[in-house]
Parts: structure tokens; C-alpha cells; sequence
């Protein structure tokens, strides 16, 4: 899981150069809950730079679990986990964001790990709690 | 941790019957802190199915961490870990349930883990801290 | 990361002998963010001791993630990771402190791992989101 702590931190660094060059050029994420698909790293990075105001006054962390990983083919991983969001204030009062899911694809390319895909559905209460 | 990223989705998608067969036939969950020892899969999943309202609008998530394992012989492990229990509501707020120290009994049945017992301790302040 | 796994617990056993019996002899704390460091057992015990009644009423629990080793030598690691603190007070309400990242440095003792050096860096809003 080291290609996540690596990725991880870059987005929760806000270093979103390096966050989108984790990804391959044809990358895409897609925040399916609420229909925001992103293709290509140059449309990442406009997404990311245009979403950074959101995380002014606050660091950001992912806290990620239960990965399952499913070897597609030497070279290509399915991924998928569920992450919490934690945001500390200045004062050091810590928020949290709605929970979520993710799937991810990844591609070894020259021996390295690269995102292809990521879809991010946001956690919503079940249906079978009733 | 394969076996436990597997259970835990399971779990927090209330999917009891999917949930209850990660268990032996025999296997036991014991809510120590309430004194609530539910033997057998026909009586956990009873016990599950009445407990489902509990989480009517909200989206449960079990964050584990802490995972410490004894291999007890080849084919039984002892493992302990803590748990963050989220719930996400429709709006999207998140709240936390009172965090727990859990025990586990696996045992591996023709190649695959099941768990034969749970014990469930709710944490309570230290008295060292005084 | 069965060391993290012991010697969280008995951090968060509030065990501070066991605690600072995981460090080296010579063992360094910093909390880097308000200036505080502390050298030797003796020193790390006093401080734990002196700290115990901030966890008066409530059980805490380290929460760590997104750990990266980077192996120096074969006696030799650098580890860093981030960490979310939760406190459960007795009627099981969760509150948190601020977010961390930690840097350590791990050193192998006939074979058994200790902590050299623990550098804590509070979370603080970032620049690049204005």
C-alpha cells in the first residue's frame, strides 16, 4: 500500500501537480455521486487547482481501509477501500466529510504504479436499515 | 488483512446473512460490555436483523487499526485490533460511536478463515489517567 | 507494522512504563509544533507521567495511517506516518485532537525494533489553498 501513503500525502499536501502526476496521462476520476467525471491529467489539474479554495483554514487527511485487491493481469490492479476525510482548523478543531467508497484501476507502467481510474461513490444510508 | 476488509464491507453494508456466514456455524459474538453473548449463526443473524433499525439513515463504516496476530496453530489465529465506528446521515454529517477493543478467534476451514468468536470490549477512560 | 500496532496500545493503555520501554535508552520525543523536546527514558517518562491527567474521563486511541518505510541501513528505518487521536469520554461520546504527521527513526537491537527518535508535526492549514 505504499503507492497510497505516497499518493495520499501528496493530496493531502495539496501538491496537486504531484497528485494528478500519479495518475496516467489518460487518467480519469470520477466523483459518480454527483455525476463529475474528469479525464486526462490537464482537466485534473484545472479541477483540483479550481477545488483548492474549498480547503482554505484546513488540513486536510484521508484515512483509507479495507483495500481488497484484485490482480487483473500482471500489470493492472483492481483496488477498492473506503476513506474518511478529517479536516483540523487552525485552532485544531477537526470536521469530517461524508464517508465514501472507491474503486480504483491501477496500471504498472516501466515498473510503476499510476491511478488509470478512480470512481468515488459518497457513503449513503442503506436501504436495508429499515 | 484480506479476511478483515472483506468482513468489514460485508458488515457495513448490512448485509447480515453475507455477514453471519464469515462465521463458523458455532461461532460466537460476545458484546462483552453489555453482557450480550449471541451464539450460532441462526441466533446472530436474528440478533443482526433486530439491530438493523439502529442504523436506519446512516451509512455505517468500521475503521479498524492495530491489528496485532497470533498463530495459534496452522489452522488458528488470535487477533486484536481497535475500531472507529462511523455514521454518515443523508446530509452527509458524520458522527462516531464509543470507539472498542476487539478479540478475535479465526480458524481456517478448507483453505478459508471464518471466525469462531468475537469478543467486543467498549472502551472506558483509564483509571491511570488520575 | 507490528510494532506500531504494540506500542500504540500501550500508548493508548496509558501503560507510560511499557510506552517508553519501546524506545531506545538514549530515545528522543519532539513535538516539533510547540518546541517541546524530551531525551532519555527518564525524561520521556517524567513528561508522560506530568501529561497522563489531560486523558482524565477518556479512553483515547491512536488512529495511524499511510505509513512509508524507507529502510537506511538493515538496523535502520525511517518511518513516517499521520495520526488522528479520538477520545471516548464515559457515556461514549468521540471528540478528536488536531491531526499529526510523525516522523520516526527505528533502530533494530538484538533483533527487536525501538524507537530512536519520534518527530510530531501538528496539522496546520495549508498555503496552497488561498
Amino acid at each position: 500500500m505504499t503507492f497510497y501513503a505516497g499518493q495520499m500525502r501528496l493530496l493531502d499536501a495539496l501538491d496537486v501537480e504531484g497528485y494528478v502526476g500519479t495518475f496516467t496521462p489518460d487518467g480519469v476520476t470520477d466523483h459518480a455521486h454527483r455525476g463529475e467525471r474528469v479525464e486526462g491529467r490537464a482537466e485534473m489539474l484545472a479541477g483540483a487547482v479550481a477545488a483548492l479554495p474549498r480547503y482554505a483554514g484546513a488540513a486536510v487527511r484521508h484515512w483509507n481501509d479495507h483495500y481488497l485487491v484484485e490482480e487483473v493481469d500482471e500489470n493492472t490492479l483492481h483496488v477498492s477501500y473506503c476513506s474518511l476525510v478529517s479536516r483540523t482548523d487552525s485552532e485544531g478543531r477537526v470536521t469530517f466529510e461524508p464517508t465514501f467508497a472507491i474503486e480504483d484501476v491501477l496500471v504498472r507502467v516501466d515498473g510503476r504504479l499510476f491511478t488509470r481510474s478512480r470512481t468515488i461513490h459518497r457513503d449513503r444510508p442503506s436501504a436495508r436499515a429499515s
